[in-house]
């Protein structure tokens, strides 16, 4: 919907696409290095309060948004919570969450100065909105940015989120940071809908498609993965390309950076292409089509 | 809630209390010119989407944002719109909805800029975020501004805006831009839930109390406030004290401020004092309390 609005904004000489992790901050003057998100989390959606507990859903609203700046490579400044509350909620319950969302925030430098409270007959919403700003030598990484051999890389091992981790996403933001100082690093996105999804989001913005490395793929499969898997009997891998909630960085950058993020902890799982399309080598060195399919917001 | 957070943020030499109209925004310098506001608006407490449509629900979700920005004095550079729609939403009426918001902001120099987008089984949820900028040799307006002795004034009348104003809020941004230049200004808020209720948000601020003058309040009733009083048997007179969504700003300035006020448009209507509280100073001259008594978010 948002998409048909703007298709591009313009910060000093870099565009971002509409609809990236973040949007540029307009500040008046032509080099803005300050961008803003905003993501929103809806009872029965994102979370269920009685078995998450408040604490948790507050801590997760600002952590999602927190992630997004770490996809940017962007470091949070502060935000603001809007919160649209059930009319049966306790202040101590609402109190919870609050401290929840700006303890998360503190963790990161990322204070809440500000917000909204309101109560009606629904259920909670949970609005975020977090600031970032470039940091010294660095730049926005859009998910636009892919090119025809990049490598694939992924900040940690995927899948299984569900169990518990969903809850508890760790923004990558030191790492985006970092990231954002390299020039062979070119595209990143946050793992929040699914290794598939989310590549496939840089595939569409950058024009191009991917091959995933089976071999390699199989040393980011998560501990939560392997167990999911023997309970639901749906392959471990199946879980590390399609569950969602990782909040894992997924970049591509020039093959000459690959030693250096490795270095950073990142492990290489594929290669973009020309060809749109996501594909999967297998270990036999076969290549097959994939689809984006992918977590579609169970909750927890 | 969000008050027992963080009772003062600072903004270069200015101190913002939190809970004000906007709220700084750290860029990690120490001399920051913006601040962002957010603000939640929901099915069945702000608007019906069924009576009102959803362009004006867009456009209402925008423009009490800009007023915010108005009462702080700052010249919005634009915006971030979160939805939560209903399941049964149709697209067309989604995009209405934007078209609507999009519209609004950009007849304020405000563009969309980013948003986020979700469905749910609840009510419909819209959340917009607007930055803006101080201009060159302007300040920001707080509510904890007003001096003893000031007088109050009202940018035009008030009351009765149920009667259809309540969708159609008028931003006073370029009165705000021009008031955060005048030094004789001090404190400043828009009237959203109503004059007494708007009043004591500055006077609990700026510790201190105010008498309205009844004689010239009755140069600020608005059409719609007699209109309404003569359909519900209720004074003119209250309707302007108590109803919401008008939307003009309310300030406090040093009574040597207040011809250049009137220059602008504004009206006086009364003067703070040390001794807190709400007053009317009746036509004899007799003084009686009032009570903040205000608008509780009726909707049509």
């Amino acid at each position: 919907m948002l998409a048909q609005l703007a298709p591009t904004a313009v910060t000093g000489s870099q565009a971002l696409a509409f609809g990236d992790d973040m949007a540029p901050l307009p500040s008046g003057d032509s080099a803005s290095i300050l961008a803003w998100t905003t993501d929103v989390l809806m009872e029965g959606v994102d979370f269920r309060t009685l078995e998450a507990g408040w604490e948790a859903v507050g801590r997760k609203a600002m952590l999602v948004n927190l992630s997004d700046c770490a996809a940017m490579g962007g470091r949070p400044v502060g935000s603001l919570l809007a919160l649209t509350l059930p009319r049966t909620a306790a202040g101590s319950d609402v109190l919870k969450l609050v401290r929840g969302a700006a303890e998360a925030g503190a963790a990161h430098g990322c204070p809440i100065v500000g917000g909204d409270t309101n109560s009606w007959e629904g259920g909670l919403v949970v609005a975020v909105t977090v600031a970032a700003r470039q940091e010294a030598g660095g730049r926005w990484l859009a998910r636009s940015a892919a090119k025809n051999g990049d490598r694939v890389l992924v900040s940690g091992p995927l899948g299984g989120s569900i169990l518990g981790r969903h809850l508890e996403p760790r923004p990558r933001i030191e790492l985006g940071v970092a990231l954002s100082r390299l020039d062979g690093v070119h595209a990143a996105i946050d793992i929040s809908d699914g290794l598939l999804i989310d590549l496939d989001r840089i595939c569409e913005s950058s024009g191009c498609g991917a091959i995933l490395d089976e071999r390699e793929l199989q040393a980011v499969i998560h501990a939560d993965a392997q167990r999911l898997s023997r309970s639901d009997g749906r392959p471990a891998l199946d879980h590390a390309l399609a569950d969602g909630e990782d909040f894992e960085l997924l970049v591509t950058a020039d093959t000459a950076e690959v030693s250096r993020l490795v270095e950073l902890g990142m492990q290489p799982i594929g290669v973009m292409q020309p060809e749109r399309g996501l594909f999967l080598r297998g270990a036999g060195g076969g290549v097959r089509g994939l689809q984006a399919h992918g977590w579609e917001h169970p909750c927890g």
